[in-house]
């Protein structure tokens, strides 16, 4: 398999994107392009120990920031390695395309310049892992579209399942709809629309889905509008980082808590791990034509080789033919 | 002041709503009527000390259950404790009503049957207390309306900004929208209509705040259409409840995670106090004439007395006249 990654992806760029990289290839044996300036991607590389390593370069003159405008920076920075990776891709010469980069300007490079939609798709949907008990749920979409249609959701209803059956390995994934309420019947007119045409499908559609169940094992995945997806996850980081802190204050608060903070270090790690998104790695960019994974800017390089353990299942799944099969039926 | 009580309200009612009054009479003196059935209110006000303190019961033939709708339940229930209770402040024999029961219930008959809304008002908004670091955030509309226009969440803004300055004592209270980026422009349609409305009004409008940043007290007012403001506290509280029950599980896992937990206790005692919504006690419902609190069905004996609470300070900031006044404007 050939992995395309953007070298010049992550918050502390090229660093933890050559590391990861270096990790993956070792692991998995695939061969892995590096994306991005050649001479700041060979001192990295230099760093490791690359013996046996299939790792190459692809120079590329560019790199898009976080500031970067994602409307305008496909047209403004022709040569970025976002825009020469998925060119990669497009042409053939890599299976998937992996960046820790701009999530906006990935989206609109893979839609509007490079990769372009699958036929069918209306839009293309960010979707986001969340941890949870059992294997993680895809909900989409965390962003690409703020005021979205019933239709939309339907397609990311569709899509969604097939990354986690095809992706994820998860058999026949349950299907739901984020709602305030679980009956049938509440959310929004959006919501209403949608639920109507995903009981009608063939979709093991398990209807509306609240915050808290989403959680507990009890859907695989979970579609919603852009702004509410992108508002639901912040939310819930929201949540679990003040509680977070309010712990780590309180622990300090006298010798008592010091001692019993020193003796719990061990479960705490063990909670972290459980809720750690570099863990999972990445999230796909689905409804393009082709795979791309999208990690966190913050990622390090233990969630890059996540992030290409991703992109690696997602083409060893056939995601792209079997979203393309599907969407237009 | 004279406070009525819903007695039926909560879900192990009348128990804690009756303890809750008591405490509440014993603290603040106020005339507190206790609404419901009468034998039953009877029967649990023997179990406590009431000596000295202003108590009275107004009989109600029926209450409002979690499973009645609140389309009809005005209608199929026209003496329920809720009903009885609005009545008595529409009025005047009461200055506010409370109520730990079925929220959309009491939306409804406070709107459609009894108090109405107040001249001007579009819509009745639902809040809710945000815990955070500072006074709590006053975050509105969390229910009422799932479809919401620029129009009506320009009307939250003011709303909120009175209750949070009249009621919580908090000095040009500072409002914001919530979105899903801060940067102007941000958000969906109906967020950036919205943002317009509120720039251009006198307002201490500080833009849009995204779910990290409103528990950081930067923000004492946010404005959200129904369901969103639905959607964030209820992920809000699902991510804290995950974190718990990993937390607790890992605590549980060996002898030395045991031992850590057992000297951490008074720890975590302080920080579940701190984020603990029974302390905040309920929320109000806003833009109907007259103060109604609502709290959570799971309220105890303490939250029904600092929901009381709320609706004493409430009604001495002038709650509905500041509305009244305002909202025309």
């Amino acid at each position: 398999m050939r992995i395309a990654l953007d070298a010049m992806g992550s918050d502390d760029f090229p660093r933890p994107d050559v590391e990861g990289a270096v990790l993956a290839a070792r692991e998995y044996g695939d061969a892995i392009t590096l994306v991005g300036d050649e001479a700041q991607i060979a001192v990295e590389l230099k760093k490791h120990d690359t013996g046996g390593l299939n790792l190459n370069i692809i120079h590329a003159s560019q790199a898009v920031s976080m500031i970067d405008k994602p409307a305008s920076v496909g047209k403004e920075k022709p040569d970025s390695s976002m825009t020469v990776g998925m060119n990669l891709v497009k042409n053939g010469e890599a299976d998937a395309f992996v960046t820790a980069g701009n999530t906006g300007a990935a989206l609109a490079i893979a839609t509007l310049y490079t990769l372009k939609r699958i036929e069918g798709v209306k839009r293309p949907a960010l979707s986001a892992i969340v941890p949870s008990i059992g294997k993680g749920v895809t909900l989409l979409d965390v962003g690409a579209n703020a005021d979205s249609k019933a239709e939309w959701l339907f397609q990311f209803a569709i899509m969604g399942r097939i990354f986690s059956q095809n992706a994820l390995g998860i058999k026949n994934p349950r299907v739901g709809l984020l709602s305030n309420g679980e009956e049938e019947g509440k959310g929004n007119d959006l919501i209403r629309e949608a639920g109507v045409l995903l009981k009608n499908a063939n979709l093991n559609f398990i209807g509306n889905i609240e915050p808290k169940d989403l959680l507990k094992d009890q859907v695989d995945v979970v579609v919603a509008d852009g702004f509410v997806g992108n508002i639901f996850i912040k939310s819930l980081e929201s949540g679990t980082s003040m509680l977070t802190s309010l712990i780590r204050q309180e622990l300090m608060f006298d010798i008592r808590s010091k001692l019993g903070a020193l003796l719990s270090r061990p479960a705490f790690t063990r909670v972290r791990k459980q809720i750690d998104p570099f863990e999972i790695g990445g999230a796909p960019l689905l409804g393009v034509d082709g795979v791309v994974i999208i990690g966190h800017g913050r990622s390090n390089a233990n969630a890059i080789k996540n992030a290409i353990r991703q992109a690696r299942q997602a083409v060893s799944g056939n995601l792209i033919e079997a979203i393309r099969q599907n969407i237009t039926q």
